[in-house]
């Protein structure tokens, strides 16, 4: 056992309570060879912090489960909310040596230079967002490793677990794979603890742990200057402009093509399923622009136990206390499924901008953070596909009106509808910032015209199918 | 499609907002064999629900991670919250029926009986704790399938699916082994519908889904007495009452001994890893008997890898909107992981009770509610023990009078300990009815006298040695 100093730990006692209170988020990630100690360290840390609210993640070898999912999302999925801390016993860098290994020996080919830069991405959105992430890596020389290796080898017991060290150990060269890390580029900086004697390495764990935070903390107390959001004073806008009368369907053509579309649709979720990849499709629009209805209709034939249909509403008490990506990136969708976002993570630029939810520097940050979110995704093999279903103010006005006077309809209308319909050019606005700056090759923008929502459901279902075959014909090109 | 009756989906969208709106959860159960046309189905209700508060659930063949929880884990763990629908796809009866299957296949010798009270006992504790649960078993005769199946076959890309129904149905005779359930007892009854028409189907399920809601709509306007704890007038306890004096352990002694149990603990850990023996640890007591710093020295050997601390404070938002079990069953540890918990699910007989956050008929149904709980993760192959740490009133006075006086302790107080002390008497009737009502063989509760916390940290170590031994030694018998 490590044997803790008593003032350090109390010191580091007090600066966590602190930051708890303050609400600060804290990641610890503990990196370091099979054997080189880190985990008697981590154990340690894990006694000297608060239970209530500490937790302790490690990172497993690779299952078939984990692979379905982007390559972060474990990350995402148990990110600390406001005030915890996590311990991260390995975390996404020893996760890629692995990954590495694994897609080499089933020559997957995965470009991990994208990976890097994702996980790079990651770090500067947590720190962006007050995340306090911390990096240490344990070293040690090969005489203690095989010291303690032999420890355990003496015990019949634990023997096994010797075994399973000095297999890892010939796998994979971590010290020279981490030292390439260590080298880089990187947005936290990495602590190297040397684990030779264990009292001073915990010393300098504990220490690195309390000095940051402290810091941290005095830089909170300064006031920050709370700016909200400002628009142009005379918004105009071509991207929204359509010849509606022009954009249309009628009722006889549309129901002689939707049921071929919707048959189409479902072979796409069988092929997707079979190849694997997963699709991610974004609705958002106005209220009233038909998003619902609109994704019904790309529904109807589909399997149920292959998609989530994602119906976002105002966040809960334990979303607010996570970064607004949380609750997204948990509900992405494994290999070969589909989730359908209606309304999605545009909500940081559209509504949070325009209702001052989100600062101005909150809600700016946001496009870039955004578009790394996408990028990760598109890197993990995903399809993402975003509509923005545009009407004109006038045709809002008559649906609003008569879900107010259809009696199976009112339950659809709420305040917050005319509410929003006055703030009408500020959302405008916002939507075309959001569609400029969030418009990538990996993640392309679909503007439709709303108006006629036949049209707008056989567009959707068409953009969806002709995106998608492209996708599975140069996947079957690259076999 | 399924051409949905424009009137029956209405209404069933207006009894589902209102349930939504009473905080009512809804569980519907959706059975039948491959290509009976149950996901045609499922799919109809998951478009008609409405997304915000409707989660589809699908069941999926068990694969490897899922074998290491106990049965009804993803169960739990999906429970829907207050005002939310559950549309589970196959449910724990498939799960069954694939669990025999794949136990068989590897020689498993597990008692399915069990597993079958389990299941019993699970919807019993939802149904006594106001969650809807309706079940539905699709049926249709050999030839409708076929002609599904065929239908599959025809399309080059759907034909894999066919393929795989048709595997299905050769290995399992759902309808035999599904008839087993339908003729057993059970809590919640069963609607067979018949989908040899699907649009009658459909109106069957939607018509059943409302008549029951309705019915539950209007039981729960009926004003419900709200009964609050009682207590008898003049306690008397043996339990508690030691000869604190004679139970204790001189210091010499503790440090000779202590370091060897720490290392036969960590032994122990590593041997219920290699039989995937999951290992649950519960530790009650009155405040200041030391539960932290005996799990402390418990943990100090551990790999942290394979040990979770659940320190359990104040229930949040979310977890107040579920069955108070959630959020204890979704931290059951997995099979050959240690999971502590400083306090538990005890804390609905304990605290619930004395502070009447919790109704008499809802306490006193949690005891019958826990040991079937416990039954369950014993079933599952875990080892349930339960610590009650007892110190009398005057040394409790001494340890809260000590953390006010050291700087470095002071944390650790707060006003409730001041205000549960008053009630002492209260907490310890509470204390002695749990004991006393949930000993059971599978989870033995041990009490233990803490005056003496040298005492009380060395009995809780060697009992869970003893008793892991002995658990180890069995397996190993019967290997």
């Amino acid at each position: 056992m490590i044997s803790i100093d008593k003032d350090l730990e109390f010191e580091l006692g007090e600066v966590t309570r602190r930051t708890h209170n303050m609400g600060i988020p804290v990641m610890i990630i503990i990196e370091g060879a099979p054997a080189s100690g880190k985990s008697r360290l981590s154990n340690a840390l894990y006694m000297s912090l608060d239970a209530k609210y500490t937790n302790f993640v490690a990172t497993r070898p690779p299952r078939e489960a984990d692979l379905r999912y982007p390559f972060l999302h474990r990350y995402w999925y148990h990110l600390p909310k406001d005030g915890n801390i996590n311990i991260h016993f390995r975390s996404w860098y020893s996760q890629l040596i692995e990954y590495k290994d694994y897609n080499i020996k089933r020559n997957i080919n995965t470009d991990f230079k994208l990976i890097e830069e994702d996980m790079k991405n990651f770090e500067e959105t947590l720190t962006n967002n007050g995340y306090e992430v911390l990096k240490f890596y344990i070293t040690t020389d090969k005489e203690v490793r095989e010291r303690h290796i032999q420890n355990l080898k003496d015990n019949p017991m634990l023997k096994w677990k010797a075994e399973e060290f000095q297999s890892r150990l010939q796998h994979h060269d971590y010290d020279e794979e981490m030292e390439y890390f260590l080298q880089g580029e990187t947005v936290s900086p990495w602590t190297q603890i040397d684990f030779h004697n264990k009292e001073d390495a915990a010393n300098t764990l504990y220490s690195a742990i309390i000095t940051r935070l402290k810091k941290r903390i005095k830089a909170e107390h300064k006031n920050k200057p709370k700016t909200e959001g400002r628009f142009s004073d005379n918004f105009k806008t071509d991207l929204f402009t359509f010849d509606f009368d022009k954009e249309t369907i009628p009722k006889h053509e549309y129901k002689e093509i939707l049921p071929d579309l919707q048959a189409r649709m479902r072979e796409i979720q069988f092929q997707l399923y079979q190849e694997k990849i997963p699709l991610v499709l974004v609705y958002e629009g106005m209220d009233a622009a038909g998003k619902g209805g609109n994704i019904k209709r790309t529904r109807a034939l589909l399997d149920p136990t292959g998609y989530k249909n994602n119906a976002i509403g105002t966040p809960t008490d334990i979303e607010l206390a996570h970064h607004y990506l949380w609750r997204f990136a948990k509900r992405t969708p494994r290999s070969g499924h589909i989730g359908f976002f209606d309304r999605s993570w545009y909500g940081r630029v559209l509504v949070e901008r325009v209702e001052g939810f989100a600062s101005q520097d909150a809600w700016q940050q946001a496009y870039e953070e955004i578009n790394d979110f996408e990028k990760a995704l598109h890197n993990s093999g995903a399809v993402v596909i975003k509509f923005f279903l545009s009407l004109d103010k006038d045709e809002q006005l008559k649906r609003l009106e008569d879900r107010l006077n259809t009696p199976e309809k009112q339950w659809k209308i709420t305040e917050d509808d005319w509410r929003n319909r006055e703030k009408w050019d500020l959302y405008l606005e916002a939507s075309e910032d959001m569609i400029l700056k969030t418009d990538t090759e990996h993640a392309p923008w679909i503007v439709i015209p709303a108006n006629d929502k036949r049209y707008a459901r056989i567009t959707a279902l068409k953009t969806i199918i002709k995106i998608c075959e492209e996708r599975l014909a140069s996947k079957n090109k690259s076999v």
